[in-house]
């Protein structure tokens, strides 16, 4: 099997930690002048590699194989979370790279724009699948400052270009590695993970509405407490969930906000962003009746509950052909310390298996942390796993 | 007895009204420029009255009269809450106005600065009772704006001013007005309230210390989830507090923050702000141990949980002399239409409290609103409630 070259693809990761750095970590939200910086580099890159290289309308970045045959798609994304990890995405594109120089033929590398969710879901692997019309980019502004996507597009000079749409029939399928971003590797002291499904998920706003009322004037028994509302619908949810969850189920409130937010006034409104997810459509489908139940119980008491679905991604699961090519090659290089396992997080390679086979290799994360500048992951693994990837890419293509 | 002015009354209420008018009420933060305006207007109506009238160092306005004998010192104060009702406060100072025009002699006259809380806790009434060092006046900052108080008394041109202190030996004790701010008298039907004792409070904020994880990737089992432990002890707290408390006694849970506050992301550290009030100390310190015991069998759980007292009042009885002259005169006005009862709220006379004989009266709050805009009294329960404390005023001065 062709070996990788190891200096290369880690002075490749280092360089590219540059463009933004911050702390141990990188800070490269989308379209901002350093993720715009780090979008070239990779162009150049990818041309220095014999690639043809190409920023799109939505700043997807492609390397396109020009030898005949079918192709092996392989990448991730490059603008990051804020201040936040420097191979969250970075890593799987530079696989993807490396592969290409590597292999010599048959690799074509993207770097999916904002997979990261700035300007919204997913768009660039989704606009490359023909899931985003124009009217979604209209309207996509920058969580944080509210740039208008559009205008962000037009300072990076690529507004007015073509989105590049995919052609299924050159492609064997896609191939995305990435770090775990969780601690399953290290806990069970393995070094490669192979992807069996990518979790969905149901986002939901649950809004509670009450009456406000000063905090010492108003009895209790007179209440109308929309935070009081709040409390107990959270705490319902994680008293009844685990008697329907598998072990790998998992569900989170990450936001309350009572309103008006005053130390001395009963909360009129009260809200909660709360989410659920597993590899298993029943499964999600179970935890949504539950979550029905307990807001129609909750709304049996004063004030009035409202669940409001803001978003949902379906499970999915990577191709068995993927998945053996990946086993199969891992044994090789650390047999007995690499395992099968679900993604808790969602990745490009979820909307990418709607349209192509797909399959996805995890690298151990350093103590499980990820989202965060102290994200990391040992040399060593980052060259065991690209070496697996390309093996694993190398089978895929000799059939 | 002496018969107030209706449409004096009444006129000058509505022209205190119109400064920081905003919607149906008024916005007058401490020592914004409409704070500041409306005090001088009111030492230009106090020296009308024929009161000899100040604005002193803490931004106090008196108005003080000129004949010999001992005093009633009347008041209340007259900066708002944001955007909230135009009474609160107010009222009580312009009765002390109407009281001193009525009565022609016998009354002193108080706004209290920053009742409300904008700077910090009863600041204006707790310096004339030489409980404010000036240390407290160089660190207070405005809530909102970091405005410190030194610059905003300089601004005002203030600084510098001496702050007044009180003299017991010329107080008969202290008559303060209000809104009632809540819904007993309205849902009773009756249109005068004496205050017996106004509640003390004790308040917390609990800070909740977990590890923040991947919302997706982090087992359920192996989370620390600082707002999973925070629901859970606001559940646990109102599950247990009604079995402690009295039909009056109220607890509340204002604020909640999660964070980061992501949707995606386990809450590591969360904060919840918390407060009980009751009149009786001995029901304060029972609340307060059931507090340390819900707070250590929290700490039994994945999270570390700590309580931090943030204030602490303790409840004050009102004087029983001036508690039978409103009874007497409420049973004049209006005989059977009237109940003695306790305060929800805090206010300036809790501080006064302490260092003379003190009491209140209250009118009824429309549908128990305040802090609001829309908060409201009746015109007529407004002229009733000031004739029920300028008669009781007299009879106090009468001996």
């Amino acid at each position: 099997m062709p070996e990788i070259n190891a200096d290369r693809l880690l002075g490749d990761l280092y360089a590219l930690r540059r463009i933004g750095e911050y702390k141990t970590g990188v800070h490269r939200p989308s379209l901002s002048p350093e993720d715009v910086r780090s979008r070239h580099w990779l162009a150049e890159k990818l041309t220095a590699a014999g690639l043809t290289a190409e920023l799109d309308g939505i700043a997807n970045v492609f390397g396109r194989d020009r030898s005949p045959g079918r192709k092996l798609l392989m990448g991730s994304h490059i603008e990051t979370q804020p201040h936040a990890g420097w191979l969250d995405g970075a890593m799987g594109v530079i696989y993807g790279l490396e592969a290409a120089r590597t292999l010599g033929a048959g690799i074509d590398v993207a770097a999916w724009f904002d997979e990261e969710g700035w300007f919204g879901s997913f768009l660039g692997c989704r606009s490359f699948c023909g899931q985003v019309p124009d009217a979604e980019i209209d309207t996509a502004k920058r969580r944080g400052d509210d740039v208008p996507l559009r205008a962000a597009l037009d300072q990076a000079g690529l507004q007015g270009r073509t989105r590049v749409q995919a052609d299924p029939s050159r492609y064997l399928g896609y191939l995305e590695a990435h770090i775990e971003q969780g601690a399953e590797l290290e806990l069970s002291g393995d070094r490669i993970g192979i992807v069996t499904a990518i979790v969905g998920s149901h986002r939901f706003r649950i809004v509670f509405e009450g009456v406000q009322n000063h905090a010492g004037t108003t009895r209790m028994a007179r209440r109308k407490d929309a935070g009081v509302a709040l409390v107990r619908l959270a705490t319902a949810i994680n008293d009844r969930f685990p008697a329907i969850a598998h072990e790998r189920t998992v569900w989170t409130t990450g936001q309350i906000t009572l309103d008006p937010g005053s130390p001395s006034i009963v909360p009129g409104r009260a809200e909660m962003v709360f989410q659920f997810r597993d590899t298993e459509p029943a499964m999600l489908a179970r935890l949504g009746e539950e979550l029905d139940v307990l807001v129609a119980e909750a709304n049996r008491g004063p004030c009035r509950v409202t669940l409001v679905r803001t978003g949902t991604t379906a499970p999915s699961t990577m191709a068995a052909s993927f998945q053996d090519a990946l086993e199969a090659a891992a044994a090789r290089h650390v047999p007995g310390k690499y395992q099968r396992m679900p993604s808790g997080a969602g990745h490009d390679a979820q909307i990418l298996a709607g349209i192509m086979p797909s399959g996805m290799l995890f690298v151990p994360s350093i103590g499980g942390i990820s989202h965060h500048y102290a994200e990391n992951t040992s040399d060593d693994d980052l060259v065991l796993g690209c070496q697996v990837v390309v093996d694993a890419a190398a089978a895929l293509l000799a059939g």
